[in-house]
């Protein structure tokens, strides 16, 4: 992984934050023109790895054709985070950052750093398709496609709740939060445990769990409670709770109009669009995606028929797979 | 409220609870003959005041043709709970209870104070139909017909996995918890709140906050935020935190089988029975509802077309609540 400084980086909240930085990852390389790049910004807690899975030669990002660019987003280490920022902008003092400040930081990442001004794609899944829609809306003469993936341009009423109720509130209602300046991670562990636990009921799609169905077995756990613990508590514990919680919270804001009119801000978008939505996706229903795509000039809607509901985010099942790479090389194409 | 004294109640678990009682409500006259009783438990956290929403003249629970009794459970004020039981069994230390010791106290109830031995109806919501379950199987002699109303025999993996991390975790996680032994209620209401919370973000069903439907309006609610404080905080902050984890724990143990086979026990039911679903539930949901009922013999199962899911057990909607007085209407018509 690669580092791209920012130096004294002034967020949306007025807060400088000094010696700001952003990881980010590439595949393949950057033609001459610097015509050929795509984005693909991360997820809540993903690991670089996660979207990894879906670049590969025959694929549709396929990086022996373009020139792959994973960016990190703030609050996901190790780009700028609670965790690994000196005082005074330490742990519980971190500024709120907001989806705006990462996508401002990742253009200055491809123009600084590459000289790229111009994405035949920008994709994203989740958080990720949060990055994707402000992208668009944001540098629409940079953005030629976007693939909104199990995603919005904002977390509906459902989805804020959630973040603050079952991200948020298991962390900084835990005994040893002490208002983010816990003595280390460790501490706050069961606290982390009891959110993966709630992340357990409300992710998987209705049905997920149910006697006869238990979809955990197809994915190679033993029990249910191997699967919240090697799936759910092994997915959150490695992060610290500071980066969980400024990553909700800047979830929870995400707004592309800053403020403004959100169906002028959609209306306002250039890029060839494809909004894809997941059957049983609690976090961003397919009918809300819908009136999304609606609000799109051009917008393609896609529903993915699927098992895993918002889990798709971790490519867990190989006809889901199958079915967006199917959409996104469809979108390459036009 | 009146009181049944249960004298020392040896408990399933084998704990002898001394002084133990079960409150209970009644409606109507017992006639003569001791033939038109109806048994109508209360669910989690219920007031009886719940219950009586669906008592009336007119109505399918005529109290000027039946003889209702609204019995409580244990963990549920004022029959014996943790916040109301002195030491040794005061709070953090009170026993394991089953939804069979209710309904072992509820039957002892309608013998011992009343000469009780046929019931016309026994039904319930939620918890209340986990009760109605276990009384359709250990005492068949006695009950004539069953409703289950948003429930179920037992609760399915995803209600015991959401009875542990959504109800007790935020509890038992909370800083002042102690093992129970907190010094009084209030310490720990930062808890209860983060649980009520969890409670608004899982029970009612996908799109009851999206933007366009906020069906929060139609109850009388000013806003999400309003909702959240005015309906789910304020329903379980009344409630002592041990008497809410006595009550789920409770309920994630229910098993009218008694830890044998499950078809079995339902396939002994002699009770004339109706499964009642709702749409959208995602606690007793209408597929797992329909599987219930065609497990005992000669059960109707019944399907409420509703918008509000597990909170029909508020009676929220008119419609809904017309919905189920036909359905009983029909079942004491057989």
């Amino acid at each position: 992984m690669d580092t791209f400084n920012l130096g004294d980086f002034t967020l949306r909240s007025g807060v400088t934050l000094p010696n700001a930085s952003l990881a980010y990852t590439t595949f393949g390389t950057l033609n001459a023109a610097r015509s050929n790049a795509i984005l693909f910004p991360n997820f809540l807690g993903g690991a670089p790895e996660a979207l990894e899975t879906w670049i590969g030669e025959g694929r549709p990002l396929d990086p022996a054709e373009y020139f792959i660019i994973l960016p990190g987003h703030f609050g996901l280490l190790p780009s700028s985070s609670p965790s690994n920022t000196p005082a005074p902008f330490d742990r519980g003092a971190f500024p709120a950052v907001h989806i705006a400040d990462d996508v401002i930081a990742q253009r200055r990442l491809l123009s600084e750093q590459f000289g790229i001004d111009q994405l035949e794609l920008v994709l994203g899944w989740s958080v990720g398709a949060l990055q994707t829609y402000e992208w668009a809306v944001r540098y629409p003469e940079v953005v030629k496609r976007v693939a909104s993936i199990a995603g919005a341009p904002q977390p509906s009423p459902w989805t804020r709740l959630w973040l603050r109720s079952v991200l948020e509130e298991p962390l900084t209602g835990d005994a040893a939060y002490h208002g983010g300046f816990y003595p280390d991670a460790q501490s706050m562990q069961a606290g982390v445990r009891r959110m993966a636990h709630g992340t357990a009921v409300t992710l998987p799609p209705l049905g997920f769990y149910r006697e006869g169905e238990e979809a955990w077995k197809g994915l190679g756990f033993s029990s249910m409670e191997d699967f919240i613990i090697r799936f759910w508590e092994a997915f959150w514990l490695p992060h610290d709770p500071n980066d969980i919680i400024a990553q909700a919270r800047k979830a929870r804001a995400a707004d592309p109009s800053g403020g403004g009119d959100l169906t002028e801000a959609l209306g306002s978008i250039k890029a060839r669009t494809v909004v894809v939505a997941f059957t049983g996706d609690p976090m961003f229903p397919p009918a809300e995606c819908a009136r999304d795509a609606e609000r799109i000039p051009g917008a393609l809607y896609r529903e993915v028929v699927s098992n895993f509901g918002h889990l798709a985010t971790f490519a867990l099942s190989e006809a889901d797979v199958k079915t967006v790479d199917g959409i996104l090389r469809d979108l390459l194409a036009t």
